[in-house]
């Protein structure tokens, strides 16, 4: 055990008071991890969309002050009590889900959406005793979905940590844990494109770039991006897209468009920007008879999907899929060996890097629509 | 060859001469078939609620004078050109639908779709030709669904005919060419209940009893049968079913009822009704993380299926099928050959049996909602 085992860790994290104000390095206090809790050393995070989302809080439950981050790489500092599977030392991946492999999600064949540590947006304390381990002058500052990358340690559940290979680079392995396996598992967990197939992606943010990444190694033989910004395009073209399709050149609807051009539709479509009109859109694009969609992007609350039964009786299949429908202790190690074998390429999706220090800089790159992934060195 | 091959036949057959008009049964000249076509005598043949529905026409373009029959079995007796996987005395089912095995869905690993021979209700005639072959004074008489059963004699393209075994009964594997198996294959094809699973048939009528069938003898645990007339949960007692619920006895949505019922939700559903508001309630019925949902009945040509994209994005599936995914050509004849092993327990199905002269009892049965099936012997 580390000495600072059992002990309160003063330390630097990049604080959230007020939704959309930028966020401020603070010394904050992080209390030891409690019963099935681990403390984890962070070395690097990196920005995801769904933090700027919450930081914005335009659509949710304000939660301040709090620490975002949840796409992270670090090093395990000490472990609570009943932590069997995790010691000092272990590099891991903090996860914003977890896998209790008890409930019958966990046992269930196909499911990732644990019953007991399944994503919960609202939440700021731990479950185990509904507290927050972090403080300033005693005050409690709240967590984020359970991971709170954005300090230089934080405490985690240990059912939502993935131990992994610790040879792995934590400054590119680091964005296995949330974008690019929600997208890239999209493809080749749930809708599984034969090689040869052809695969439409909506929406080319970090999300639809990893499923065109997953099509490309899965073996299709076109992969066509679709987005109404065309200067995603240029940079698709790294990640597999073959062809590209702007809504907006247009006027029949992208459905029609598609059909055109593929002899009555794709084989797969995967849904990446979370409208629900998109939705529809790359649902009614695939192939009567065997076309498969599966949607990833999160709609609005008062968004309503709709379609003609006919475009499901002629065969087409929907579904739906949260973080690729990887187990994150089960699974995510597994992913990690993928990078070590050269497999996949994760040095493409990170374009930028800033030190701790100026973080905000990622939150700025982010707003601009710059980039893929900003790393940030949790050392600077 | 048979002593009438190449010539015309003459023979009885039920005309439907006008729009929800009882049936006459006429003498009708049947035309030797024609390159690709066979002629069938038809020995056994069942009324559907399609048959009924294109005979009173409400819904679709009227198509009279014309001989309806879809459900049925017979023997060959002439085969017309270019026609080699056929020939005169071979048991075979007619089937709505065909498999001309060379286009992109006949080669497709999941479709039956065949773009050539796809079920079309508005065509009256032949394929090959644009003719009818069934005449009365020279005066054609339209085809229907490409089967025309509800005659001595009939003309059917030979892509739409499986060659089963002739040991089989054909009075009764002839409810094998529609009914049955859309119901049965929707679940054993699409659905695929793991054992010990539990499943939800929304609809008990012929399709859904074949569904709750397909249920139980893929070892489900508990089979919910759903209907809003309270007469068929007895019945439906036989296939399989252990839970009846009426949707009509709650002041809950059936979606909330059954998840209730079932910790959650159900683990497959399977609509057979045709309603979209059924096709709601049974996919927001399946379980989260795995609950997989499959449409099979037609919907209104205005229906409209909504559901919040939340339902998919916590890993539901759905999806549609059509004749139970199975082709008519390659996969009837096992089907046949389960009946023969004792699997299927097809006399259930069959309540009822008239002589082909008095078919229109077999409509009377129909509307009055008695029974299931009610085969009509044609040597009566």
């Amino acid at each position: 055990m580390a000495s600072t085992a059992g002990k309160v860790i003063k330390c630097r994290a990049a604080v959230a008071w007020e939704a959309g104000k930028p966020l401020v390095i603070e010394e904050v206090e992080v209390a030891p991890p409690q019963a099935m809790e681990v403390r984890i050393k962070i070395l690097y995070t990196a920005l995801c969309h769904t933090d700027v989302y919450f930081w914005e809080a335009k659509g949710q439950t304000p939660v301040f002050p709090r620490i975002l981050g949840h796409e992270a790489g670090g090093i395990v500092e000490s472990v609570g009590d009943e932590v069997d599977e995790l010691a000092p030392g272990d590099h891991v991946l903090p996860v914003f889900t977890g896998e209790c492999k008890e409930c019958a999600h966990c046992k269930s064949e196909t499911s990732n959406m644990c019953d007991l540590l399944r994503i919960n947006t609202d939440r700021g304390v731990m479950i185990g005793d509904g507290q927050s381990r972090f403080s300033i002058d005693g005050k409690p500052i709240y967590h984020f979905l359970g991971t709170s990358t954005f300090s230089e340690y934080t405490v985690v559940h240990s059912g939502c940590v993935a131990k992994i290979n610790p040879e792995a680079p934590l400054d590119k392995v680091c964005v296995l844990s949330c974008g690019f396996c929600t997208g890239f598992g999209a493809t080749v967990n749930v809708a599984k494109p034969p090689k040869g197939s052809t695969v439409a992606v909506f929406g080319l943010g970090a999300v639809g770039l990893s499923a065109a990444e997953g099509a490309r190694l899965s073996g299709a033989a076109r992969i066509i991006g679709v987005d109404v910004n065309p200067n995603k395009f240029q940079l698709a073209g790294k990640f597999g897209c073959t062809e590209f399709v702007n809504p907006k050149d247009h006027s029949k609807p992208v459905q029609q468009v598609l059909a055109e051009m593929t002899n009555g539709g794709v084989d797969r479509a995967v849904e990446c920007t979370g409208n629900v009109n998109a939705m529809i859109q790359a649902f009614e694009s695939v192939h009567d008879g065997w076309g498969v969609a599966v949607l990833v992007g999160v709609a609005h609350k008062d968004a309503e999907f709709k379609t003609h039964p006919i475009n499901f009786l002629t065969e087409r299949t929907l579904k739906g899929t949260f973080f690729g429908n990887y187990r994150p202790r089960s699974d995510l190690p597994s992913v990690v060996e993928k990078y070590m074998a050269g497999e996949l390429e994760l040095e493409k999706f990170i374009t930028h890097s800033v030190p701790f220090s100026e973080i905000n800089k990622a939150f700025d790159l982010m707003l601009r629509g710059e980039g893929i992934r900003c790393i940030i060195r949790m050392d600077g």
